[in-house]
């Protein structure tokens, strides 16, 4: 089972989509197997971190732009290499286990689109495998 | 199927967990499909490296540390962004394709769980989905 | 359904197999669940990323190798840390959906197999698992 999601975003932020993916989870009756929540851009990626304090993705886009900076040496046209390189470290996608019909997620773990080229019209996808 | 362990960690360290993989596929008789390592914390993570040369993991927990230092600018009340940075970049789950009742491992591959905030007592699940 | 593919690589690159994963899902005429496209070395990885400007590959190569350069503290004795951090930075696997026998990429994603250590021969797998 394959849903497809759409979302509007700011220049820069992680979002939190776990209550998209749980339902979706939900809807298709699945108890054993995998979750796989994809991204299809290349600017933009998924991650699975804390869900309590706002802080930490804030602190989280700090330490990216920091280790990622923009360099005169980049020769991309559209100027957007940082967003790539953030992208492909935060990865295009989360693979969750499932099991009796619920995500195998620890109690601060939630699941982020993560926008770094924004803002955009983006999409994403959550499939679900049966064992 | 699904198998829980826990483990004990330092403050860093990448901890070789392969053999409790193994040992969970041989006794899910599986012989082809999906193996997932999944992590449910937010400041730990899954990653795959070399299995031989124990430097190895100690230049990537220097790589890290200096690719993600600490910041006077980190607002998170407990401190640990960096470590939220390293379970990011490192994944919080390995998928690994099964074949003839095997992990296809390369010959140099172990399967780490990746410490960034200990010591504390963690988790990590094994998910064997078949084909 | 598990395929093996070799390639010959440069000191350094990200060379596009998508074709290969692609005919591979074709080959196995499967039409809903997963596709694990899998590197079993350490000084290599797998990334999804744009497949338009080549000179995007170029400004990662470089964004990684500013992040994770070599340090005189490193101890391994091969001497190739840092492509062993690039390597888990990029991630051993990628997944992706399949929906309508077809992979659930976005028109700019190529997947690409990441050398950070070559010249060398090497292999990677593409795994195609049944909803």
């Amino acid at each position: 089972m394959l849903k497809k999601f759409t979302l509007n975003t700011p220049a820069e932020d992680f979002i939190n989509i776990t209550s998209s993916v749980k339902k979706t989870l939900r809807e298709s009756n699945i108890q054993e197997g995998l979750c796989v929540v994809h991204c299809p851009h290349t600017t933009a990626g998924i991650t699975i971190n804390e869900n309590a304090d706002p802080d930490v993705v804030t602190d989280m886009l700090l330490g990216l732009r920091e280790a990622y900076p923009d360099r005169a040496q980049f020769r991309h046209f559209e100027g957007n290499s940082t967003a790539h390189l953030k992208a492909s470290t935060m990865g295009n996608s989360a693979t969750i286990p499932i099991h009796k019909g619920n995500l195998v997620l620890g109690v601060w773990q939630g699941i982020y689109f993560c926008e770094f080229d924004g803002p955009r019209n983006r999409t994403y996808y959550v499939s679900i495998t049966s064992e």
